[in-house]
């Protein structure tokens, strides 16, 4: 075979240093989630069609993979039936992890106890058009908790944001806003039935100004006095509670409006009590493209780095209903580990711990020095030292190019010199010093942090 | 929606309660595989079929899913094409680690240092008929070292599962055996061509006894006169130095199977000097189907538990061969996850901490109550325990119903009695005792480890 292998396109490859980067990410936003009380779950990679179809819209539908059945299936299918789908495929790949969620839950809710709260980080699939930033495997990593109205869930995840973000180093500031204060917007100009068409034009003020989202909206089919009226809430400034203070009068006429606002001003309330971090905005321009929102909703920007949003999610009042469960209530957010990624390498924010898989190499010269070393090494392991000797008694060099390579900040040499003097020869890789350390304090002249 | 919905035959659904004994074991292995120097890799779920397409036989090439090219594949084909696979698939899931991994070291052969030492976690999948104990979608857990020859990779090997299965708790035996002396065996007895067929017949020693396993061998083709020269090797017996030392003598005419013994001489005169728990033991009825192995191979099995091999792997000289990189020599075993999970079930052998996602639940009296208990749950968060509230005041027994549910073992309840106090009254769910505890001191009162 002259050409090497390739992968699918729009598909990766971690390389060991790109998976520390990774796993550190993953194990932070883990920790902060367990600490929240949120318990794992996985679910199969493979959903049957039936649950996936017509959950995604159109558009979504046509990014499914889908699986072909196994066993012999094209043998004995007339041509006709070759075109009926259903036949040779009846399940695909998950597209996000909601719809299995949702799924889970109907599945299991005599097992369960709510409120249920999960996590799950798992890579999900879409048929999409391969470009820079979209791939066709793509890790999400969710949090939910499904069975109750109780706003101090949204309270919670802000809290879970601020920690990750915390944990992270990673500057960011979260916008929020609510389903129910966009209709409500939408109804107190007349236009109930325009929420998303004011709510996308709104979403340009920054980039377009005033004067023509007022034109978007014309020609979008608002008459020119709801567009009078929506423009002291596209002028709306201030502090957080004073949007909602005028916003309640703007919206004193519409109940579903007026349900937006004291939600928003009780989660407000909570979160002020909390010290965070992270600056929390209301922000009416925010939207959020999936339909199943129904309350508070979230979007997280970094500060200091642009690319677009690195979480977000929110309140939905009727996810299971898809799968004949009605009635229960839940809010989640979902972590963007990919940007996140592209944050942190940008703002060079990852530990020097963390790009090294190895902490320690015994350099090999020989079966006879082999003898002294290899109980060197033990210890370094007992002592949950990452350590390794090179397995072959190879040139100086070509270890310690090894060394190099594999990052590896502390090479240990033992030779005979060093097997009489009972200490061992100890370079750090960074700043070319090395210095002779008795065996017994071996473990501890390489596990400084740094 | 009627029906309750379902997921694919052969799939699993982790609930938390799984999850969490799941990611016990991968934690405990992946920390083992760290202390070895071995870094994570991921690979992308599908692969080119012309990566995966012969590469496991013509049975596993049938076991293999395919995923149907996206995009409006069917419009425009006529039905010739259409039976044409390879025009509606050129992807399919990966059936195991092992091939993409060698796919990955020759497509990144550049950028690698060798000897490459990779650990990688990740579900496989295959399209077998689903059944008690097999999965179509299950983990692998594979760590491997590629581009040396060194033996020192086989005791590291021997160690790792040493350590993982003395973290784990479990009991184990490490059972070794090398392709070079079952084909010195063959070749001793002049049957160099039938070495899989002796292996087998061997294999079945303990179940059938010596005089069935003639009579089979006869049967596979061999002449009485070979079954005679085998009968010695069969009857081996006594430690591995003896069991190594009759053999040297039986195979002393095949340099392969002197080869195989040198290595096997070596490998134990390492393992020897190690203070393993493990016993580590030559069986000379140790085959292993995969045909790549060319040197020692591993298997692992549980001695509390009947459940076949938890553990197994071996050499390989040629594995990237397949994709045109030639002379690459590697050594590698797989943890079965699965089983390792039954053997801890059935033996009750995971702590106790490992299945409570949350330690502290601090009951909802109401929104008076709260303003006082959210802030001694954000020291406990900060403390790194894992607490949460009830979100809403219901009733006193829903809520201890839901941490009994939940295996919670700490309730924590502040009414106004216990505000006047400054003491909350801690409750541990699995004695029933209650007592005061003051507010500053909660953290440690919870976080005693059990």
């Amino acid at each position: 075979m002259a050409q090497k292998p390739t992968i699918p396109k729009g598909t990766r490859d971690f390389s060991p240093a790109e998976m520390m980067r990774r796993q550190y990410i993953f194990d932070t936003i883990k920790q902060v989630f367990r600490t929240y009380g949120f318990a794992p779950l996985e679910t199969p990679a493979m959903e049957n069609l039936s649950t996936l179809l017509g959950k995604y819209g159109d558009e979504g539908d046509k990014l499914l993979f889908k699986i072909l059945n196994s066993g012999d299936y094209a043998a004995g299918l007339t041509d006709d039936e070759m075109r009926h789908f259903p036949k040779i495929s009846e399940k695909g790949l998950r597209y996000d992890l909601t719809v299995p969620f949702a799924r889970y839950v109907v599945q299991h809710q005599n097992e369960l106890s709510f409120p249920f709260k999960r996590y799950q980080i798992q890579p999900v699939w879409r048929a999409d058009r391969p470009q820079k930033g979209r791939y066709r495997e793509f890790y999400q990593c969710d949090v939910d908790v499904i069975g109750t109205r109780s706003l101090l869930c949204e309270v919670e995840l802000v809290e879970i944001v601020d920690r990750v973000f915390r944990a992270l180093g990673v500057r960011a500031i979260l916008k929020m806003n609510n389903r129910k204060i966009l209709y409500g917007i939408a109804e107190a100009i007349g236009h109930a039935d325009k929420m998303m068409d004011i709510t996308v034009a709104i979403d340009k003020l920054d980039k377009i100004g005033l004067d023509n989202v007022k034109a978007e909206l014309l020609e979008r089919g608002l008459t020119p006095e709801a567009v009078g009226r929506l423009q002291p809430i596209l002028e709306l400034e201030g502090f957080n509670t004073q949007k909602i203070s005028k916003l309640s009068e703007i919206l004193a006429n519409s109940e579903t409006g007026r349900l937006g606002i004291e939600e928003m001003r009780t989660i407000f309330s909570y979160v002020e009590r909390t010290n965070l971090d992270l600056p929390v905005e209301l922000d009416l321009s925010l939207a959020r493209g999936l339909n199943y929102y129904t309350g508070a909703i979230f979007e997280v920007k970094a500060l200091d780095f642009a690319i677009g949003s690195i979480c977000g999610g929110g309140r939905y009042d009727d996810l299971t209903g898809i799968f004949g469960l009605k009635g229960l209530s839940g809010v989640g957010i979902s972590f963007g580990a990919d940007r996140i990624y592209d944050v942190m390498c940008g703002l060079d924010l990852f530990p020097a711990s963390v790009n090294c898989s190895t902490q320690v190499l015994l350099v090999n010269l020989g079966s006879e020095e082999e003898a002294a070393v290899l109980p060197l090494l033990r210890k370094l392991r007992d002592a949950g030292i990452a350590a390794e000797i090179y397995p072959e008694s190879g040139k100086m060099k070509k270890q310690m190019e090894y060394a190099n390579r594999r990052a590896i900040p502390y090479v240990v040499i033992v030779g005979s010199d060093e097997l009489a003097a009972g200490a061992a020869a100890v370079k750090d890789m960074r700043t070319g010093e090395q210095r002779q350390v008795a065996f017994e304090a071996l473990a501890d002249a390489v596990s400084e942090s740094d």
